[in-house]
């Protein structure tokens, strides 16, 4: 099916490589319309409401790093894969596979972090599973969550909605926690630290929601980064996306960092940021909700979607030209969530 | 928390030691009402009617063994926990974990699998994960399922309805899972080949539902066996259980081989069986409606509920002895499931 004959680090990048394993192998199998959407969550009509239904792996190495660690990630990422679709969170599932040896003292560490991020959503952990493999068959712990929310009658979220004149919106600083994790994993000790943004992004999201703007189509950057996820909305018959690299926010720490390591940020994991596409109308309105929220208060308008370069997302760099930012290719932080 | 310091084999057993790691760990952390109830899915009231959620890693070793596959069995068993609670599956999650390396032909037989195993039980995949870890931190492929299912209205499905007189019901054989991967595991190359009862009984539970029989409590005897799930179904203040030896249904296959390596098959995995327990009067009906299914055929009354040994589990044996068994302690087959 795809050219490649063994799986490689970058199948699991969520670039190119993730989207051909996903559209060659997955979807002709798993032949499906909610499938098919491609969406953060799976979107299921049920009794007159509509659920949503999402699951992630989390591998990250190491377990801690600034910011967070495997536990609060693993509830952040999938409480955020719910909201985005518009859905209120309400049940997650916890899959733990655990290497044989694993102290314990870890274990309750990631547990309680799990419990007080699941908490502060309002979400509850409802269903788990235990499995432990040998050592050498695992690296130390990997979770698995699934969660489970009801999509919000007052949202009607869909790419097709979008159109030339809407604004893309981001809710914060890029590249936080790619970074972060990379700095911990190999011991940079750049100094100050730089943090990871994973939170659970609900309670936000749920105020943009509640005061009525027009949102078209919400997703959180995270494996590839915002340049995967801009690339995963255009639509090669409709539209393009143009961003302004200067209005981007970013913090000085990982821009100091992506230049010594020659790393792109656009393609760096986000943890607790959403991209938001609105009418033009309401972009302003819908920043300033954000910024009034401490996980969104550095929130930018950072684009338009475009007629023309259908397909494309285009940067507007601070010195005045114009570059085509494709999907991720490869994979440059592998074991990044 | 626990007397362990680091995690072993035996906290993954579905024994004592994982009964203990979520009595003392889990349960006090996630705690609500659903996950209190340590079911099979967790029961979730939504909009007048009863979710069924669940979650289950699979870190089967090797991938294929005779009678089915990682893929088979990952969405089977996450199938067979909805349907043991009463519920009718409808969506399924899939989350793989794989090591870097693996041949893309394999992962392609395992999607396939779980297609067909998926589409037989009128099931939909809907929403999933890739992650890729480096060579030598996964041993080839680990798959999550979640489930979600709508839970019958004519069920009343409760551990609490149990009342000494109930019969013990099994759907067929004991054992043959676990026997059937360890033997491929093992390259023991016996003959016959023990076959993995691994399947979907989502179609025969509900034609035993359908029929308005008095079902109190199912359950599936996967990790830990028989024994193990009898044991979570006793009740110390209110009633034990008595099996019966020669009643209970044994390949010759698996009772020659246990014999051989001195293995008890009241502790071997299953995943293509269900324990039922019902009110006496209904026992033989339900017995017989189970045999109408080809993954019925061997069904049987093994034992009743009694009032004596509360909170026990005894097995009378063929020679006329009466022996206590008791939950799995220790793990006699890691990643079998």
């Amino acid at each position: 099916m795809t050219n490649n004959t063994k799986i490689t680090l970058a199948h699991g990048s969520g670039g190119k490589l993730t989207h051909e394993l996903v559209s060659q192998l997955f979807l002709p199998n798993f032949n499906n319309v909610a499938l098919s959407q491609l969406s953060d969550s799976a979107l299921l009509p049920l009794n007159g409401m509509k659920l949503a239904f999402t699951t992630d792996s989390y591998v990250v190495k190491p377990l801690f790093f600034p910011g967070g660690d495997i536990g609060k990630l693993a509830v952040s990422g999938t409480i955020n894969d719910l909201a985005v679709a518009g859905a209120r969170p309400m049940f997650l599932s916890a899959g733990f596979i655990i290497e044989e040896g694993l102290e314990m003292s870890l274990l309750e560490k990631v547990v309680r972090s799990m419990k007080e991020t699941a908490a502060g959503a309002c979400v509850d952990i409802v269903t788990g599973d235990t499995k432990v493999v040998e050592k050498g068959s695992a690296d130390k712990l990997y979770i698995n969550t699934c969660g489970i929310g009801i999509v919000d009658d007052r949202t009607n979220l869909s790419p097709s909605s979008i159109e030339a004149g809407d604004k893309i919106i981001v809710s914060g600083t890029i590249g936080d926690h790619g970074l972060a994790v990379l700095s911990e994993r190999e011991s940079l000790g750049f100094n100050p630290l730089i943090q990871s943004d994973c939170a659970p992004l609900s309670g936000m999201i749920g105020k943009l929601i509640a005061s009525g703007a027009n949102i078209k189509f919400m997703r959180d950057p995270t494996r590839g980064g915002l340049a995967t996820t801009l690339n995963e909305i255009v639509n090669p018959q409709k539209y393009g996306i143009v961003i302004e690299e200067q209005s981007i926010p970013m913090n000085d720490g990982v821009r100091a960092l992506c230049e010594i390591l020659g790393y792109d940020p656009l393609y760096i994991a986000n943890e607790g940021k959403v991209v938001v596409v609105a009418s033009a109308d309401d972009a302003v309105k819908i920043r300033d909700i954000l910024r009034e929220d401490d996980l969104g208060k550095d929130a930018e308008i950072i684009g338009n979607v475009v007629e023309d370069a259908r397909g494309k997302v285009c940067l507007k760099t601070v010195i005045g030209g114009t570059r085509i930012v494709d999907m991720l290719m490869g994979d440059q932080l592998p074991r990044i969530c």
